[in-house]
């Protein structure tokens, strides 16, 4: 029986010499890979109580919505500043080269509402931390921080010890 | 009971005076909500046979991947320009001010793959047109355009005249 890492496509030397990219859209264009990947997400689920879903854009997406409808939780959106059409909270963080910003809504998350994060990889986890501060901004409490793939090599759970982050397949490298 | 119109929250004069701008972000933030926009959607997906679905990026995710995982279809990337890691086909398409490029990966469409493309909303429909000619141009069968609302005064079908367009909730205006 095929295992979810066989529907992951390695990319080798992208995009430099010395990297392998996992490419996860062949997971998602095959039927079977699909349902594998959100059944194995839906599982790390299993354990905790929750009032909503956090999806970062744009591939967050992807993940949490069909997560969201199955559990029959709410779906909120992280997105990236200047897509949200009502009232927000922003939060900038840095990248390799330069700053990015990702935005809520003000009213997504409530005082006290413990928030699920999905993301589809796990690399140096800013996107993720500038999510969950967010979420935490607005009173909300970040139940798990859960992503499809991890890449170890590039140390994201450094950023995100306070959480409890959990990962489908992990990956040594980065 | 309430309708999938309730959860749409409509925002007046924005972006400009005199334009009502539907946010459909309050549909995903309500369970109920979330649920009853997949099930509408799914229901016009019930009279017709298809491969796959394809979502454009990045609200077509949020709808398009419950479908592809509740149908069990693969789920195929309509991208804008760099953002996908292997061999891409790619389309210019016109917006009111300059040019927008959106691209699939080549190898996510075979010669006579029956395809339905998703997205949330059909306003003028550049985007959707410029998806449709993606997938024929590598041998695909758009059999189906489906979107959760549609901006009427837009007049987005003239553009679609050829394909089969279905919308969950019609607005007269723009």
């Amino acid at each position: 029986m095929k295992q979810l890492q066989d529907y992951i496509t390695d990319i080798p030397d992208f995009p430099k010499e010395g990297i392998i990219f996992r490419d996860i859209t062949t997971v998602l264009s095959d039927a079977d890979g699909f349902r594998l990947a959100v059944d194995e997400l839906k599982k790390l689920l299993e354990d905790i109580e929750f009032d909503l879903i956090a999806g970062a854009e744009a591939r967050g997406f992807i993940f949490g919505a069909p997560l969201a409808y199955e559990l029959g939780k709410p779906f909120i959106l992280i997105r990236k500043k200047g897509k949200l059409p009502r009232e927000t909270v922003s939060q900038t963080y840095d990248l390799e080269y330069g700053k990015a910003e990702i935005e809520i809504h003000k009213d997504d998350v409530k005082e006290g509402q413990k928030v699920v994060i999905i993301d589809d990889i796990l690399a140096t986890g800013g996107t993720l931390e500038a999510s969950a501060s967010l979420i935490e901004n607005q009173g909300g409490k970040v139940v798990k921080i859960l992503c499809l793939m991890e890449l170890k090599g590039l140390k994201g759970r450094d950023k995100l010890k306070r959480y409890n982050v959990e990962s489908v397949i992990a990956y040594e490298g980065a």
